[in-house]
């Protein structure tokens, strides 16, 4: 079938919108009318050229919620009509990782999936002759795509699509690190650097797990009243507290008799590896945790002194915030539905697919929380 | 009263023995007749002059076991004559750290601890009309010490001195890595870097928590019977395996059906920042987590790939082992009365106090896994 996609036909170069063709799903697979897909800094990192895995030309989008329009042979979780959301981390429930309930980086199809292949080795998405690639398994920058059976989760028929969209990655990493990776409890205190489209998630997640003081980091001042529309309690900007905002963020959450600072959970949704060290080293000694979330440039590093850790600290990362898709995503979309989490102050703008590369320079400019395309 | 002691008169400098003066115990204070003591790498450090905390001049040695002698006003928890362990990690059971149930950090007496001195900020070792500085609270460098209340653990005394001595450090720093920190589950898969007295500790606390594959790392094939004689199943030699140590043991751990390798638990037993990092990216994806308990030396650095977290690897330290003293060493030495673990093949050579300089050259030239100077 024909369907119309924003292509991403070469590295730093914006996204084409043009026709391409779709071939129907093939066994364990379905069909997705993608009906809205949010804007993500993944997908600027991989069409800027910058993923050294990247691969080109694709069809990139991950960040979608749509309606089933057909399944393949075999298919039994989800059927025809059924609103889903489509997932860059599938969930199998039976390979190792699944199994092991220590992770949710299920392994099910991952070496087919980092080639931009569905799991039978091949491609659905095609212009004329010429395969396009997948991307993340999702490719939601079209209004139809195919994706496995254990790759979509079957969500709430009552959630709008160009809000719930936005639960296929960020809403979920930022509330999930908190939930899932670092377990915050009733009464922590946390430091969350960076309050961007994920930053602010995890900021709700915060106050969704009971935290007490919620500090927000950032460098633009405007991130201040974003921040506590979520529930931060606190803001400080790098710039305008000296050379060493470890120090002041330590200082800043002492606390107790023993009056030894830092904070129970730190977060870095920043990607920037020396924010990644701040963020570990004003984590509390004995027991703070220190999550990554930010993606890296190709080929950096974390550094610290190994004391930090010896004296108690844990550094761990998230991916898709610790949540197993098909069991959690459809709770965290009831919870928007119930009004314990807030989506639609953070979709900023929202735009057609013919004009997706405005939603990549809103995210350049720092105009947007997140951009989504309505289909 | 007069004492014999091993005193660290200048750093770099072997130790001298001399007899000393040594203040009766205060109010919350005991006096311990010491009856042997380990010879740590940490005492090492500190006499090197590496340590930057370093103070001179003291009496080094943190690993002892002796009998109370005496007690200062308000002693509660200890009376004359029981058997004890010194703790350079005490336990109050009263400060913020102690009554998180997060961390064996306590913090009671850390800032004077730091420097060398008693609570009440001042030393009770003296030379004329010098003062001589403690270390790590202990000095069990002497026959004769005095520690807080809050630091000493009240042991079985139908132990020997002699043997659970070790205890007091480098027993309960690797077991408790292994129970506390990491908590190994029966049927994981383990990798223990450096097979020196911290090392072998890990791998008998691998064995006790049910681990099935425990591979021990070292550059001397001395360390293979050593490691087998405490439950190690398999060796590997850095040198004899190709450039590519974390590849290698990848490889080997691969299992289930996606034949993801690495370990479910690393341990860094050598202080090199290098093998750290190592040990990290030998862990397995999804849950890997790796503790660092070697000390790196002054100003060293570790450094990984965030995506090596991101992709559920944590990295985390222990201290003491995460023991909380006074609770877990006297149950440490009850195990080793059972025969849950074993000392007495661990200590290789035990000296008088006269001969102490011998047990550091042992543990230079790597004959010794332990040295105890018996009084």
């Amino acid at each position: 079938m024909d369907v119309r996609a924003a292509v991403a036909v070469q590295a730093g170069k914006p996204l084409e919108v043009m026709t391409v063709q779709l071939e129907g799903p093939r066994a364990g697979e379905v069909l997705i009318e993608v009906k809205a897909t949010g804007i993500c800094h993944t997908d600027d990192f991989t069409l800027s050229g910058a993923d050294p895995e990247g691969l080109f030309p694709a069809i990139l989008g991950h960040e979608g919620a749509g309606v089933v329009v057909d399944v393949g042979p075999g298919v039994t979780s989800v059927k025809k009509g059924d609103h889903v959301i489509p997932l860059y981390t599938p969930e199998c429930r039976s390979c190792p990782s699944c199994l092991s309930r220590k992770t949710n980086l299920c392994t099910a199809i991952r070496a087919t999936q980092g080639q931009g292949l569905m799991p039978d080795g091949t491609s659905r998405f095609s212009i004329g002759k010429d395969k396009i690639h997948h991307y993340m398994g999702c490719s939601t920058f079209a209004n139809y795509t195919v994706l496995p059976e254990i790759a979509v989760a079957k969500v709430n028929p009552d959630a709008p699509f160009d809000k719930i969209c936005y639960i296929g990655c960020g809403v979920t990493t930022g509330i999930g690190a908190v939930i899932n990776t670092a377990k915050v409890e009733i009464g922590a205190t946390a430091i969350v650097f960076g309050l961007g489209g994920i930053g602010l998630n995890v900021i709700q997640g915060l106050r969704l797990a009971g935290a007490d003081m919620i500090i927000g980091v950032d460098l633009n001042n405007d991130k201040k009243a974003w921040g506590e529309r979520f529930g931060m309690t606190h803001f400080v900007n790098p710039k305008e507290v000296g050379d060493d905002i470890v120090a002041y963020l330590v200082n800043m959450t002492k606390r107790g008799a023993d009056q030894i600072g830092g904070a129970d959970y730190t977060f870095d949704c920043t990607g920037n590896t020396k924010v990644m060290r701040q963020a570990l080293e004003a984590s509390h000694r004995g027991w703070g945790k220190s999550v990554v979330i930010g993606v890296a440039g190709a080929g950096q590093e974390i550094a610290t002194r190994p004391f930090q850790l010896v004296t108690g600290r844990s550094w761990m990362g998230t991916a898709f915030g610790g949540a197993r898709g098909r069991t959690d995503v459809p709770k965290i979309v009831d919870w928007y539905l119930e009004g314990k989490i807030e989506i639609d102050p953070m979709i900023t703008h929202t735009m057609a697919l013919e004009d997706i590369n405005t939603g990549f320079e809103l995210m350049h400019s720092g105009e947007s929380i997140r951009s989504v395309v309505i289909y």
